[in-house]
């Protein structure tokens, strides 16, 4: 019967997600889903990315925190539409979530939404919002077995952006261990190391994003 | 109705807490639900701690993870019972999963009794599973402002470590804030700097863990 209760859940998700994917195809946005332990550095990742994308691409955010606006608030300097979720209790975003922030975006102004999700690296991973890829970061002060200990969002993960290199002299962290336990759970996942602090690998997460949208628009000509 | 399943497995839970209570009461053994993000140090701690209770007091671990035996083999290297519970897709422990481990130790040759939770700074403090005290650590890595996005947290700890202090001069972390934030959430939070890798604070720690443990066994016995 648990396992009913939470298949109705995901069912109804699922729907909801598929409303919102066509709202994303309509006004031609690339939509990521943005996932990471509390701290790994989400918010700072998306402010670099305000900042490279300024005249190129249209930025906009959704972002999800159990309680306060200060991600939003860290977002909007740099003139980027964010709207704010606060989730109460949940400890992630779900398809609903999302669909209620949409009416307070003009989508058709933006060519990347990202959805930054409440940081945990378990639940999250479990549901659909309506993007066409789930990325994720994990931060070298974390371990690098945690691909081993929390498989489902490595395996969900197009991306892994292993963030803040310029601490692994402070760390036992082992970058080629963290990329092959990665590689066992998802050997298709693309890998960029980066350091959100020092500006480290920015330019090549820069060029994977413009890549994906880039197929997307493409996508939608031919279809 | 959401809600009253939420009800529904909150009230079965605090039952099975209740009986876990009684059977720690029985073995005399003082009972701590250790939380964090992943990657925090919570095995690191238990390590630090099995290696300078050796001799005093008796420890026993039940340690949570969706998959591998990892953070178990760890802490058996030191000689300490250690139940790995591997909990598939839930982000948590819950009273249920702690009971089914507890047959396999010898509760009555164990003083304190550590449940190392799921990394998670969210769902893990929802769910009771017969402790006396929640306690958990922040690592400097994860920022200063954790407190007020994850409050439930904070609210429910009688300890908050601060870990990996030996990291500050490399993050932007501000202590004096990281505390007053967590005061903000819960005036009567305990706090200790610690770092598992310099050594630092341990023996307050351990000063800290001591005196609960005499506490309890004053309780039981005048009880």
């Amino acid at each position: 019967m648990k396992i009913n209760v939470m298949q109705d859940v995901l069912q109804a998700n699922d729907r909801i997600a598929g409303e919102n994917r066509q709202l994303f195809k309509k006004n031609r946005n690339l939509v990521l889903n943005l996932m990471s332990s509390p701290g790994a550095g989400k918010t700072s990742l998306l402010e670099k990315t305000a900042e490279k994308l300024t005249g190129k691409l249209r930025l906009g955010v959704v972002v999800g925190d159990i309680e306060t606006t200060r991600d939003a608030d860290r977002i909007a300097k740099y003139h980027v539409p964010a709207i704010q979720l606060t989730t109460g209790t949940a400890c992630h975003l779900d398809a609903n979530m999302v669909a209620s922030a949409l009416p307070h975006l003009a989508l058709d102004k933006i060519d990347v939404l990202v959805v930054e999700n409440v940081g945990n690296l378990v639940c999250p991973a479990e549901f659909i919002v309506g993007e066409d890829f789930k990325i994720m970061i994990l931060s070298v002060t974390e371990g690098d077995e945690k691909p081993l200990k929390y498989p489902l969002m490595f395996r969900e993960s197009a991306l892994m952006l292993i963030n803040k290199v310029d601490l692994l002299q402070y760390t036992n962290f082992n970058l080629e261990e963290a990329k092959s336990n990665a590689r066992k759970i998802n050997p298709a996942i693309d890998i960029i190391e980066i350091s959100c602090t020092k500006g480290t690998g920015l330019d090549k997460w820069i060029g994977w994003l413009n890549a994906r949208y880039q197929k997307k628009l493409g996508d939608l000509t031919n279809a």
